[in-house]
């Protein structure tokens, strides 16, 4: 009987879609070779005492080396660790510390805190030529030294043992770590490739797509890319370090035609080179602002947006075709529907269903097959979280009459104003349409009136002052986009928005600006 | 947790595609009112006994009652064995019994087999109105007896437990009994779905289509469109019992975009009405010939098609595109690719496999994830069928160099002549563009030099004889679409074929009346 189980999927592809290219930079593997590969790292796995449940943490950038230990380790039963190396450096430390890493495969590129690391753990590998001063392993030896046979380990891991661990990017208090099973991780990525499959979306993904996954495979797996590319069978291009000159280079060289990534990386790669760029994009975990939008449909961008996060996985993914023209991204960001087998819910302060009206705001409720139990080692974040089967995400969205949702804030950054919510991401999105402008944050300050005020906050443009944003968010009162009461009392301008390590604006600490 | 049970798809349906259009016949419901319906039904079902694991027959057309039994008999955790009418009445009889129905479900129309079949079980519903003559409750009555409250008994429904039993269509021998758990049947049926839509193939398919399952629900329920239907949010248009000229009545009423059938039933369905049909259509079952498909492709269909059964659910689906002109059919044949997960493997009599060269023929080995155990009562035919995770389907194939599949006969009917083996599909599909010709067998007769000879069995035609047939086969051996020696040594014409229940031409009797 076949087993959900994660190495089952490049085993499979290595099979039925033996030629099909792997790039990483500038080397060009297939599938069939990169399964021997991840076969012949196993074998050394086994003899250094790699063990199913050791906790294998990996530093890396998104390289071959590290789609191979995302099925090598499976094929030994060990659990990966994919290391966020965004975080700030101590949080960094203290996540190898919190997950308990036995094993640190490190990629080049970390030297500053490969010494803080190394003593963490018990045994290091070098995936990226090594460090001839430190003690440790090399991987490249490492997978000439394994024979190749699937070791008999393999036939002993199931879909319900544990698979992967990593950290959410909160940013209050420390990162909070989550275990993901195989059947889990496997079901909640896979999911992603059937519903883009199914609807006629902007991302569409298909078989014969070249896919290049920009987000970090630290940020769940890049989103599950590891898994999906190899089960449909589509060529994968790994853009390893490369930035966004780079990766447009990556792109046309290997006639990319699906990627994913957050809209700041889309920023600058359409700031890279203006010429056309005809790719299927899939974005989230921050709200794609229309002027961006906009900006991306005009060199040939099509869009889809998901919403997900560390501790759900993915749920839904907007279903409008996305095309282009400023309505675009209006219509895709209200035309969310969750993945088949996913409930979304929109529930008030009672727990009721708010209307399905589009416009009463209530928390995201999310039930699916793969969400996780609880955060590890921390009761009190998960019983508030996850609730008999339901996880709660702290995230505010309206529920339309056809049943399609948008997501509008997190309740954290949403704007409680005389007793009334203001969604910044509206106002922002806006903004982000005035020639010029970059960035925007709009974010509540404390109002002795009306508790809190909506505060806007772009990055300096030329040609863009106050008086230009104020008669921009005035025209939109007219045009019925938002109401009166939302239009922010100040506009500040600054050099330079501060940055979560997901690439989002990090609303929190511009609030604490603003509040001192 | 969400769980993987039939009865959690249409309750997501009835929430995330509340309003979508089921049409039965001349009926309009949507999946809430259908799901309302199936939960009141299966608080009918708790009161009169029905219990986890209690096996009902289902006797009746794909109608909306049939398709709520579907998701009813889930939610109280019963299993549901669709019972195939066009068996042989002693077979249906048998199957009752083997089975251990008790209950049993009756549409109309089978007026003559009732008396047989209600003293075989305990209970009797009447679906279709109901027989005043006979004891039994009445289905309607059931839906309005019962409260419309989700039962409790539906929360310990888990994805292991058996959900359905049905049976084999076996020409020698009684038909032969499996049993499918929930995670079994769902993944294989909804793997479909993700196939299709995942490739630009011909029965490409898409959440916004209109899905008419011609196929019965007793043949692997429908192929599993009672499934995927709700699952992917997509209209379904159950045809009840209508005539090809109703069913295509039906098509063009509601806009149905696809459906699955066999070859015969789309071979009546053009014979119905020359107009055009913009149809995506799924077949298999057995071979769609050129003439067929091109005669199809006139019209606006597209195809797929699949490969699967009884014993395994479906495993392959032509990924070529399927789009009009000869060459297409010949196209999708050798384009058969597994199904994400499912391994597909040709293999010799010794049990390697052949060359990857698009010639040699093995027999073609299957392992997936919904794989079965074996049949019911009957541990011969099991161990011989499965092995060790492995099911011997007993169909020949080729394999090849790009990994694609074709599977060209049932070994029991392919021929053997001189050793070599001479493959009959090849051979009918050349017969087929023959214009007039409808129907068309080749097969294998004793011959006391070379084993075995092909001789073609043809329904007659005006206008078409032995010369003729004979100099279309002699320029296909010239084009190099067939060896000379496959040229059949005799032709004979009949009035009608003798068909089996699932609509494929016996050939098992066709051989017999041949040898006496």
């Amino acid at each position: 009987m076949k087993k959900m189980v994660v190495h089952q999927i490049l085993q499979d592809a290595a099979y039925q879609h033996a030629a099909t290219p792997v790039v990483s930079g500038g080397t060009i593997l297939t599938y069939e070779a990169i399964f021997e590969r991840t076969v012949r790292l196993a074998q050394s796995f086994i003899g250094l005492g790699i063990r199913p449940g050791t906790v294998v943490g990996v530093m890396a950038v998104n390289n071959h080396q590290y789609f191979e230990l995302h099925y090598a380790l499976s094929l030994v039963g060990a659990i990966i660790h994919p290391i966020n190396f965004r975080l700030a450096p101590e949080d960094i430390l203290w996540t190898i510390q919190d997950a308990q890493d036995e094993w640190l495969f490190l990629g080049s590129g970390f030297d500053e805190l490969t010494p803080k690391m190394v003593p963490l753990v018990h045994h290091v590998v070098w995936m990226g030529g090594g460090d001839p001063a430190s003690p440790g392993l090399d991987y490249e030896a490492l997978v000439r030294a394994g024979t190749f046979q699937v070791p008999e380990v393999a036939q002993t891991v199931v879909p319900q043992d544990i698979y992967t661990m990593f950290y959410t990017t909160g940013t209050t208090g420390r990162p909070k770590g989550i275990r993901y099973t195989h059947q889990q991780m496997l079901s909640g990525a896979l999911q992603i490739a059937h519903h883009l499959a199914l609807h006629d979306t902007g991302a569409r993904l298909m078989a014969h797509d070249v896919i290049m996954p920009l987000i970090p495979f630290f940020h769940i797996h890049g989103w599950g890319i590891p898994f999906v590319a190899p089960y449909i069978g589509a060529s994968l291009v790994l853009p390893e370090r490369r930035d966004p000159v780079g990766q447009r280079d990556l792109i046309r060289r290997h006639q990319v035609t699906w990627a994913n990534m957050v809209p700041t990386q889309l920023l600058m790669l359409l700031a890279a080179d203006p010429g056309p760029l005809p790719l299927k994009i899939l974005t989230g975990g921050s709200p794609l602002t229309s002027g961006l939008a906009q900006q991306a449909s005009n060199v040939g961008i099509r869009f889809s947006l998901i919403y997900g996060g560390t501790d759900q996985l993915g749920s839904a993914i907007s279903t409008a075709p996305g095309l282009s023209g400023p309505q675009a991204i209006r219509e895709l960001s209200s035309h969310l529907t969750p993945f088949p087998m996913v409930r979304l819910e929109v529930r008030d302060e009672s727990g009721s269903n708010v209307p399905q009206d589009g416009t009463t705001l209530g928390e995201v409720w999310v039930q699916s097959p793969w969400l996780p139990e609880g955060y590890v080692n921390n009761d009190e974040a998960s019983s508030s979280a996850y609730q008999s089967g339901w996880f709660r995400t702290g995230d505010l969205a309206v529920r339309y009459p056809d049943g399609h949702f948008a997501i509008m804030d997190r309740i954290t950054d949403a704007i409680k104003s005389g007793g009334e919510w203001i969604t910044g991401s509206a106002i922002e999105s806006i903004i982000s349409e005035i020639p010029g402008v970059s960035g925007v944050a709009v974010i509540g300050v404390p109002d002795p009136r009306w508790g809190e005020r909506p505060q806007a906050i772009i990055t300096e443009a030329p040609g863009v002052d106050a008086e230009m944003v104020r008669d921009v968010l005035n025209q939109a009162v007219l045009q019925g986009r938002i109401p009166r009461f939302w239009v922010p009392d100040t506009i500040k301008f600054v050099d330079m928005l501060p940055m979560t390590s997901a690439g989002k604006i990090n609303k929190g600490k511009l609030r604490h600006s603003s509040s001192v």
